[in-house]
């Protein structure tokens, strides 16, 4: 894996770069749609790559080792073709659906055992396992195996936690040594900065995940539960730990501002499931604001659901009928709003992009925010 | 509206055409995926084109005329515009529906009574009533108001419907005549044949609707329960009481097998919710007989859903990628599904006319069915 910087923004730390993988280029700052079961929920493939012009996506390690299993993901050749996908594919390691999905988990210096929400099956899963798992999924980028604290947690817990995470990642590291790429492509592995909101830890964390100079590393434990503020703390204090030359990667964040503000804090790359998730309920982010397309309001507004991006669905279809979709429970409604909210994730990533290499992020930044924002 | 008749097949009733409508040319015979509420179920505007190739969709005045309503269809300029399909359009009359799916419905010579299957509320379908809203929904094919009986039907009752069905015919005739098309468009009736499943009723009843000489001429009550042999008997009855140069629409029918079978009596129009709803539960017809795609046969089968037609997405998605997203509930299986079941069926059609087109779709048909009733 390759990253190079092309643009750093004058008045932020926001910064443009391009990664390459055995599977193509991402232009960075980049949004990652979700595919946690091996399919962006409610999209197909051409649409995710024709439509919403997605540069990478994720994949859930957690779901895919209960469903289809690394059996059948090992007949198929990896994820990449057993879902049809040959752009860049990202895992994450499974340690946050085990303590947000599972069952019964017990959590001990090995790993952690669980049982699977689908079936109540126990399953162990520890650094070296998710690392073999994620050489059977054959993503381009592998997360590490940490603990995600709630918020808030408890200093000494935040402490212990992290200090098992950071033990976990050694073992990580030395698995990916030991071990080769199922398909023939470079797998890289992202290394999990932890500490939850507790400014010494996260320093400590940031430091000695950069101390394991890995090919790109991520930001963990936030945007769960904390203020938007302690969050942005949060992040920047990581950033400025984490060398320039590498990706930084802030995991499951967030809505269309949370990224705008992290990518002036010098994040390149985000995944959440908000678009879609969202979507499916008919809340949809626009060029101008934030829309419930549910509401009566929309009801004989033919206007189309977005005018002001680039993207086919949300130019052709209008607010009245997409209304109508979602009011009758059509399955359309779903598909059309997951792929527009996707979309527009895409679009406000490249027009970040393309505002740092001018040079005026800083001020389209916060002009944008105030739009993105409204309810309409 | 113009048919034309370009060829008939030696062996059997089958006979190869094309309507023209305002919004263009329909090749027959003809299947008509259901857009029941605006959408046809799981499946976007560009997929039904480009994809499926639908030549004609279909939509259900019961559901339009409570959801979204006359009044926005009106405002949005009509179905066309308002769902953004700008080929041919045929509406049913809602009276099936009114029967099968609304609540405490009162049937008078007037009309019916009933009350939504969706918030209960009272209202009053007649054929005057029933015209103007395929008005405002601006239909190129609109169906005459009907009473469908279920199979079995005592011989009185049957015959008494189908009087009031053809009372109803005549109203809906000078309504027709009576008023304009809104949207520039011209706008064909097509009566429709009931008699439930006695000869004489049916003779009558073909003679009856071929008298109106509509632009087009329906079957209706068949596929409601009868034994298959049965509704062939009356669908062969019909066709040979039709005059030979307007379509003839047999509705709700059926199985590919059953869609073969009928084309060879004559038929040439079809609509059936089958390929969609049973695609949506993980039925697929293929063009090596019919697969339950959730069964575990298909677990590690890395051959694509269909490689017998040429459909994009039966082409690139694979057999055990498709049982996956079905065993994981992803939405994208019912997607998959129904373009899938959606673009056989147009395969189906565009061969059979090319088998009649060629002479041999008597020979043709045989063989073809054998294949198609497999269950894999």
């Amino acid at each position: 894996m390759d990253f190079e910087l092309s643009a750093k923004d004058p008045a932020s730390k926001a910064r443009a770069g391009r990664i390459t993988t055995g599977h193509g280029q991402i232009d960075t700052p980049i949004f990652m749609p979700v595919g946690t079961v091996g399919s962006v929920k409610g999209v197909n493939q051409r649409q995710l790559k024709k439509e919403i012009q997605a540069q990478i996506i994720l994949g859930n390690t957690y779901h895919l080792y209960l469903r289809p299993g690394t059996g059948i993901l090992e007949e198929a050749g990896g994820l990449h073709r057993f879902m049809g996908w040959d752009g860049p594919l990202l895992t994450d390691s499974g340690g946050y659906q085990v303590f947000s999905l599972a069952a019964n988990r017990k959590l001990n210096e090995e790993g952690a055992m669980f049982q699977s929400h689908i079936d109540g099956s126990k399953h162990l899963f520890t650094p070296e396992r998710v690392v073999d798992i994620q050489r059977s999924i054959g993503a381009d980028i592998i997360m590490a195996f940490d603990e995600c604290p709630p918020y808030p947690s408890e200093y000494a817990y935040a402490r212990k936690s992290m200090e098992l995470t950071h033990r976990w990642l050694t073992r990580c590291v030395q698995r990916m040594d030991e071990t080769e790429p199922r398909y023939g492509h470079s797998q890289s592995l992202f290394p999990i900065i932890q500490g939850s909101t507790f400014k010494d830890l996260r320093t400590a964390s940031s430091e000695f995940i950069a101390s394991m100079e890995c090919d790109g590393n991520a930001i963990g434990g936030l945007s769960v539960g904390e203020p938007e503020e302690m969050m942005y703390e949060m992040c920047a204090l990581c950033c400025d730990h984490l060398p320039e030359e590498k990706p930084r990667y802030l995991m499951g964040v967030g809505t269309p501002w949370n990224i705008l503000e992290n990518i002036a804090l010098g994040v390149d790359m985000f995944d959440c499931v908000m678009p879609t998730r969202n979507g499916r309920n008919g809340m949809l982010f626009t060029s101008e604001g934030v829309i419930n397309i549910k509401n009566k309001r929309w009801e004989s507004d033919f206007s189309p659901v977005d005018a002001g991006i680039d993207s086919e669905v949300s130019q052709y279809y209008t607010k009245a009928y997409l209304r109508h979709l979602f009011v009758a429970n059509e399955l359309l409604g779903m598909q059309i709003a997951s792929i527009h909210n996707l979309s527009f994730y895409m679009h406000l990533v490249k027009k970040a992009r393309e505002r740092i290499v001018a040079g005026d992020y800083a001020s389209w930044k916060a002009e944008m925010i105030l739009v993105l924002k409204r309810r309409l």
